[in-house]
């Protein structure tokens, strides 16, 4: 294990904006070597003040458009942007799913952005615990903005939804009406759908599809009324959209109304709650799996079950016992 | 707490094949209560006989009515049959995504199957472990055969793919592209892809399309070919579906590969593991989270975090020492 020292001296690199630092401390806690919880344990206290955008929709919607114009409008104003791109490469074929990180590109050279990407968990099962831990590390380089780019998809979706501070749910008028359906209670809980390729045909009659199911979405007196933007590229120029300054409203209205409600801090409760049970789950297994590693003693409780001579249930108590004894011989 | 010579006789009349006890057995495993560790003690013995059928595919794929007229066949070949429907309920709107389950309902009065139907873990979430626990238990009822059909969308379809001996993908001409590459990467490992509804347009390409998916499928030697079949519901007979009986042939052919390749102790190994962690993530939780209940101390950890006083992965360490201290007091 690295010295205390080094990762210390490796975070406080990070705090000042070091990009090396960062890379390498990101792959530290993807690979979760041993100096991951050390570096989280310096890396959390000074998080929690950047803006979280999530940018979430189906694969060819137009996330990535977005999200390099994005980008480049909060730089205008001054900010600096973090942007965690969450690819989920089949566990099958291996690949990526989505390649298409080359608009990114022209950003890789400013300073005031960083750009990572990451798997996700598996198929379409949730963002993996790494990511969590990524945001964090990238929010301590001190970004005023975090974009969490995901693809839009099961648990992927959900999951930003409930990280970020503000939700785009970015769609596009030739959906299927199988996806759209199954998107349609995802919709009231993203902060504002955005219609992107606008320009396609049959986006006006999904537009008006959008605007009834956000028009039953049932909201408490003073909650946010999720918005519905429609965005178009335009070809010919493509530095440009259609409807980008519109978003870039909305986003700050939203961020307004987020504070003027407090409403920021039940987001923020539930962030940690999210990250704490995820942490919970992986860590404890870790923990007490530990002794069980290399002995062949997974394969013999799996074994006594196909047998019928055991069963899950009385296998965790078993495991769970002698970590205990084991735990207080020690002491 | 029933007394356990209760829970006892309750197992035993669902061996023998009790419907009513295997409702409740179900309920209480559904419900976590007190009995529930007892319960799949005293089932677990009795199962890991039965074959197990997954069968999953998009919304409108035709999934029960295929259900429905494999049940039959079973039937006709005198083989009992246990249904577990997995219905992804929205948590958003509350709703079941998928209520069709009305062609099941003639089977209901045949003491030779027995149907459940089940939320799942949330939106796209993967298998509930009681979803696990509901399989064994109707395995247990001594029923030759468990089909397990689930929304093929996100994690539940890994699943099931995972945990059933052999597995029907069911595909429909009209699914959306985006969809199609999505399923690419699952169609190598479901064991019989489905063409359902072949009649409708653009079955011809859909068939071609996904032949060409199956055709780079990377297969050792002696590994099972992933078919390709294709049904069609006949409206004015709806007792007949065109195909049924190649399909059910498929199945038997898989069957037996399984056994005579002794691929299937691979696939029963495989889903023991499954369920092996599924048990450890969330039983260990709860045990170890048992004595924060009620304290307000998870609320305390979070709004720590929060401040940016602490993190969740020394707030990890600090409960297991805690529930460690508390055990050995105990002893």
């Amino acid at each position: 294990m690295k010295k205390i020292k080094d990762v210390e001296k490796m975070v406080q690199l990070l705090l000042e904006g070091d990009r090396r630092s960062a890379a390498r401390l990101i792959t530290w806690v993807e690979n979760e070597t041993k100096e991951h919880h050390e570096v989280m344990r310096l890396v959390y206290p000074h998080t929690g003040q950047a803006m979280l955008l999530g940018i979430t929709g189906s694969g060819g919607a137009g996330k990535s458009t977005l999200t390099d114009h994005l980008i480049s409008k909060f730089r205008a104003q001054g900010k600096t942007v973090g942007v965690v791109v969450v690819d989920p490469s089949s566990p099958f074929s291996g690949g990526a799913f989505l390649g298409d990180r080359i608009r990114l590109q022209k950003h890789f050279l400013d300073d005031g952005v960083y750009i990572r990407s990451m798997a996700s968990r598996g198929y379409l099962g949730g963002l993996s615990k790494a990511t969590y831990d990524v945001i964090r590390i990238i929010e301590a380089m001190g970004m005023d903005i975090v974009i969490i780019e995901t693809l839009g998809a099961g648990q992927d979706e959900i999951d930003v939804i409930h990280i970020a501070h503000t939700c785009l749910l970015v769609h596009t008028p030739n959906m299927g009406d199988d996806i759209q359906a199954m998107k349609a209670g995802i919709m009231e809980i993203a902060d504002i759908n955005v219609l992107n390729k606008a320009d396609l045909d049959g986006a006006e009659n999904c537009l008006r599809h959008l605007q009834n199911a956000l028009s039953v979405a049932h909201m408490e007196e003073g909650e946010w009324l999720p918005k519905l933007l429609s965005t178009v590229s335009v070809a010919s120029k493509p530095g440009d959209i259609k409807g980008i300054n519109k978003l870039v409203t909305a986003i700050t209205e939203h961020q307004e109304y987020l504070k003027e409600s407090k409403a920021i801090d039940r987001v923020k409760y539930e962030r940690v709650e999210q990250e704490l049970g995820l942490v919970f789950k992986d860590e404890l297994q870790k923990m007490i799996f530990k002794g069980l590693k290399g002995t062949g003693k997974k394969r013999e409780y799996i074994n006594s079950i196909i047998e019928g001579e055991n069963n899950p249930y009385s296998i965790v108590e078993e495991v769970l016992n002698t970590y205990l004894k084991t735990k207080s011989k020690k002491k």
